[in-house]
């Protein structure tokens, strides 16, 4: 297939772009700044802009087969902040996104929604994906409201999507300045002989996937013919606590603990129901948490000297 | 208790702000425009402006103890038509209507949603609150998704909204140009002497409400101590067809029907359960279907001459 995917600079989209193209797709990936941390892949077009732009995107619409839709112009504590900026960008944009590929004709598209908040507080664990949404962030609502969107314009315009709540993925060329993503950020401090924060008591329980499990369950969701929504995680919770045990243990030393407040607008757990995935495209994660960690700390190893 | 109502121009609005003067409430009224058809209340100061207009709103709060927000931009078929435009005018309407409440410690807010549309297709009848929301159209997602922010916002600044999803209120001084409200469209066409139009099979059934049913509602609900959301209806289902049959039966002469297409966006059946609201405002509906659709004729014989 011919791919356009949006916001392919990032850290899901940098690896899925990677997955994609060793399958065979042909890849164009449009994003409104290249991240200086991800190298360029060859055999992918890149085109720099925003996708509310809808002159830019119907061009590069125009001999695509299908869209992945990964931008996002804010993480889950930068939409709490500034809620309507959330909207405008986010909401307002896969929007635009959606009214573009509907007058390109351009049907089939993969989202990348957020299976860490769009359910709010679980009810039950783990967290399938007919769950009640009760969303406690801004972050969260507009991603329930970008779901209610795609189905609306399933109905309306024949789109086909397909959508992936991911949980907290995590792996090489995440940022680790500590916005997101705990282990990647964790492992940085190692490197760096910090101590790691840990807000709230350690009980935080999160469900950790390996970012190539989740970028080949994207891959194979794009692929198929299905629609509709699918958790994206691996099925597992963990502590925040046993997070930072395991990170000691691939580190090969003790690491000291600073513990902060909680933050209020975090939910206490949250582990996804995968079996929907797991049937559907007979996929399965293939790297386990030590696994994963070690291979992270091996990337940052090689990749980053300590500063 | 001094309230600034949001929309007080409008059909649920009008109402209201009367229901709200003969309790002893001090009101002031905040719209975009005045609507002729409705006449202005004695005792009740009138200000135009957009509610955006964060200036002239924050100026409004001074001295105000709740906020009544009934304030659309859109009608559920308009909504759909540009989804974008819903978005800017009513979700983040919306938002600034809460940064400025914020800004000036005004925390009392009623908030009249849309129970015919933040449920979506109902799993169960009659549908109870904590039934799932998956809305079918663009006015559905905005509620919900402006529900949603009620509760961030009750978490972060201590807001105390109450919600009430209101079912379909008809009643005098309904607009009855057919973009809302069945029985007020279906009597004016009676009073012309025209065909009434029935989209569909006429087996669609809906909760009709009373108008003085919802808006006393609406002020026990504000006047009360409680946080959360309400339904806001009549608990009882009738079909198109047998509105039909209540307005010939009260006009006292068969009326003509003309069979148009089903619109999409419609759910086939949509009944809320109204358990909590009797229970926690020790109120009921008063006025059944076929006195209050007399009411709205003798209202409309009154006031309208046939045109």
């Amino acid at each position: 297939m011919k791919i356009l995917v949006l916001g392919g600079g990032g850290f899901i989209g940098f690896h899925l772009v990677n997955d994609l193209v060793a399958a065979g797709h042909v890849v164009k990936v449009l994003g409104r700044n290249r991240v200086p941390s991800r190298p360029l892949l060859p055999d992918v077009q890149y085109i720099s802009g925003d996708l509310a732009d809808s002159k830019l995107l119907r061009d590069a619409l125009q001999d695509v087969d299908a869209v992945a839709h990964l931008a996002s112009g804010t993480v889950p504590a930068t939409a709490d902040k500034d809620p309507g900026r959330d909207i405008q960008i986010n909401l307002l944009g896969t929007l635009s996104v959606l009214d573009d590929m509907a007058a390109c004709g351009v049907k089939r598209l993969l989202y990348v929604s957020s299976g860490g908040t769009v359910y709010g507080k679980p009810q039950e664990i783990p967290i399938p994906e007919g769950h009640i949404l009760d969303p406690i962030s801004s972050y969260g609502i507009v991603k329930v409201a970008i779901e209610s969107y795609l189905k609306l314009y399933e109905t309306k315009f024949g789109l086909r999507p397909i959508v992936i709540r991911a949980s907290n993925p995590y792996g090489p060329y995440q940022g680790n300045l500590g916005v997101q993503g705990i282990i990647g950020t964790y492992l940085n401090r190692a490197l760096n002989q910090q101590p790691l924060e840990i807000w709230g008591d350690g009980s935080a329980i999160r469900d950790y996937i390996y970012i190539k499990d989740l970028t080949s369950l994207c891959v194979a969701a794009l692929e198929s013919e299905k629609i509709g929504i699918y958790n994206g995680g691996s099925g597992t919770g963990t502590s925040v606590s046993h997070i930072a045990e395991v990170i000691s243990e691939v580190v090969g030393s003790p690491i000291p603990i600073i513990y902060k407040p909680a933050r209020s607008l975090d939910v206490p757990i949250s582990v996804l129901d995968i079996e929907r995935a797991k049937l559907d495209f007979n996929w399965d994660t293939k790297i386990g948490l030590r696994e994963g960690v070690a291979s992270v700390w091996s990337w940052l190893k090689a990749n980053h000297a300590a500063s």
